[in-house]
């Protein structure tokens, strides 16, 4: 992509009203923009990461067994009503009227909603466990919307709900999402901690939040240093096999949010030396709340023993455009965005530095043997200084930086930066199988 | 994937308030349900329908030059104060009021919200031209929704809107929307023919709605017959060279919709003979409507000789959600469904006719290689009848169904047949790199 047919508006300014780095950094990169009141319209680098993310959640659910569907952004107050959240929910809950003065809502999740199809589709414990995911935009109305997309008031989610015959079988399910949450967060280059929490709203009994550490997080959590330490390490998970081990290993560390913060707690007595108080972003949060929504909501599922039962049921939810926000807490310096790889917009912003001839052929040239070679590339032909330039690729924050300019063609090489370890080194101009092969590594 | 496992709950009554074909097969094999008046849940194979023909079109788009963006669904009344359209646009907006008071909408298009944006981000006419594409959801409050997903109150769209400095420039914007469109709809498996179209709201000149023909089309079209001849042949377009030639041919016959359908035309009387009257299914509708939204909400660009001027925009929507019915319209037949391989939830159901140790393990093998092939399947391993599985594989509709049973076990083969041939091979049981020759071919 030809960054100068692109829409990324830089803005150079320090923006007003950002109050924390990453919203800083979305809005001078040109991730975002507010087009109203905690409502952003995504540009196309915000995007491509909104994206990316996406995909890799969406291929660890599947794999995890759950299966993709898409809900309306619009629901209507009658289920709501029936599970008796339509009042409860107070302001935060986007009201409406359609013409004939019928009650609807922009959903701010979806438990209800989900009961209703699967109470309407489903009869028969043989099609169970279910776990129905999908990714859907919800609207909060918060009161004071702010920190860009961290706390904004329409926002991406991935929402799963899954259904079971047991109590048992909940708990499978949960921990499978609790398994998948932590290969999906190390996937995407984020330590993740599991944390007890409080259910909420929500109701139910077994909880955990996901939480980033990052010194501008919004919640005190306390953790087991020890847990730092552990790494997921990108392997793959079995759900058939490796879910109980997983489970146990992270739960057998104290970590709990501020809300469940417990000093009687036998894990913390045990451990309180290594236990440290540090600031989290929540990203994710589980929950297993029972029969709360499949009673009140009258889902009643045909058991093999011939008995109506109300099944039990769980929802797992990621903040995704959240997490754009938070990938960039954890992953910045004082030059810009560092992106992980495996959610970078691009993997190369390739810059001219001067508009010689020579220079810009050189780029061209490579320019299109990146693209050949399938290799996400920004091509950084604008009319702009050498230094602005180098500086913009610090900001963008992709994982490779290759910079030509008439000095390094003179030693007939390119210049290969790696942006998170600062490193750079010299490419002969004509071995683009080297450079290739780093790119691909 | 295996369909015991999958959520696509089979309906086998005829829906009672589904009055044509696509509504009736999407509900009866599973692909939606209805949660509220005019709203969906897209189930499992709907949604893998959408998503295909959603990354078809942004294929299609990027190869145009047009570039991605993500717009809220939420959109300010102000903006629309600013056009002048907030009045005009009638009950069939959703207007929301949030907590504070504020008036907002649900985007039933966005010509203002990304003139909003361009403005607020786009100076200098180095920027243009610039086409902006997104796939949204939107919201129309229709008075009566019917027609399932043809015609319902949320629906998914693909809205692209262009911005060129002069009129010869927006010229070529549309000429490339109206050739990509072409290619768009003929990857689809659609014939769909572009024809004169009034531009209401939305304002402007130049405009054509791509219309598919079949008999439960709601509108009259009138178009040369020689136009149906007309085939795009999947050939890839080349936007700079192939722009005019594509633009010219289409345009050379006479074709228009009831609105525009004039028999004063000199086209029309040059061919009345071969003018015929059908019905059709607008699937798409590109607008150039120059400075109606730039010069209203002050969009000023300063141009190369330092005078600013108001963009030419034009608007180009494809209904995303709507397609998907407008597909099934255009191919089934009495037992159901025939998809394009290109939108095809999977290639291939395989079926198991019988519960005999033998044939579940023939399929359990079959299943196993098709999956290692990376072959999309849907593996009936449901406890159901031959004639009911047989029945249940046309209704869905999938490019090739793989049928076996104790029967042809006997005879040591497995049966393909092509669905929309209605052509049955044998192939033996052994011979799977015959089988997977031609799924891939």
């Amino acid at each position: 992509m030809l960054y100068s047919k692109y829409f990324a508006p830089i803005q150079k300014e320090n923006p007003k009203d950002a109050s924390i780095v990453s919203h800083q950094l979305m809005l001078k990169c040109g991730l975002i923009r507010q087009t109203y009141s905690g409502i952003y319209i995504w540009l196309p680098l915000g995007l491509k990461v909104l994206d990316k993310i996406s995909q890799i959640i969406k291929d660890e659910m599947n794999k995890s067994g759950a299966i993709n569907v898409l809900m309306p952004t619009i629901q209507s107050a009658e289920i709501w009503q029936e599970s008796g959240r339509y009042d409860d929910y107070g302001l935060e809950m986007l009201r409406i009227k359609d013409r004939h003065g019928k009650e609807l809502l922009y959903g701010p999740t979806n438990e209800e909603q989900i009961t209703q199809v699967v109470r309407d589709n489903v009869k028969s414990y043989k099609d169970f466990p279910m776990n129905l995911y999908q990714i859907q935009w919800k609207f909060r109305d918060e009161i004071r919307p702010r920190f860009g997309v961290m706390r904004g008031r329409e926002f991406l989610m991935k929402d799963a709900y899954s259904f079971d015959m047991t109590f048992e079988g909940a708990v499978i399910s949960y921990k499978k999402m609790f398994a998948s949450y932590l290969k999906i967060f190390d996937t995407l280059g984020l330590k993740a901690i599991p944390m007890q929490a409080a259910n909420g709203a929500i109701g139910g009994e077994l909880s955990h939040e996901f939480m980033i550490l990052a010194n501008t997080g919004e919640s005190e959590v306390f953790c087991d240093k020890s847990i730092l330490d552990l790494s997921f390490n990108n392997k793959e998970i079995n759900y058939d096999k490796d879910i109980e081990d997983i489970f146990n290993l992270y739960t057998s560390f104290y970590a709990a949010t501020d809300e469940k913060h417990d000093v009687a707690d036998a894990k913390y007595v045990a451990n309180k030396d290594k236990v440290v108080s540090m600031r989290g972003i929540e990203v994710g949060h589980i929950f297993s709340f029972g029969d709360k929504y499949s009673k009140s909501m009258k889902l009643e599922i045909l058991g093999a023993d011939g008995k109506l039962i109300n099944p039990q049921m769980g929802s797992y939810g990621i903040g995704v455009s959240r997490l754009v926000g938070g990938l960039i807490e954890a992953s910045h310096d004082e030059k810009g965005i560092i992106w992980n790889k495996s959610v970078s917009p691009f993997l190369v912003m390739l810059s001219s530095l001067g508009t010689q001839e020579n220079v810009v052929s050189a780029c061209d040239n490579i320019y299109k043997i990146l693209l050949n070679q399938g290799i996400e590339v920004l091509y950084n032909n604008k009319e702009d200084g050498a230094g602005s330039k180098l500086a913009t690729a610090d900001m963008l924050g992709f994982p490779y930086q290759i910079n030509i300019g008439s000095k390094s063609l003179e030693r007939r090489v390119m210049e290969l930066k790696n942006r998170a370890t600062g490193e750079v080194i010299t490419i002969d101009i004509n071995d683009t199988n080297k450079l290739i092969t780093i790119l691909k590594s």
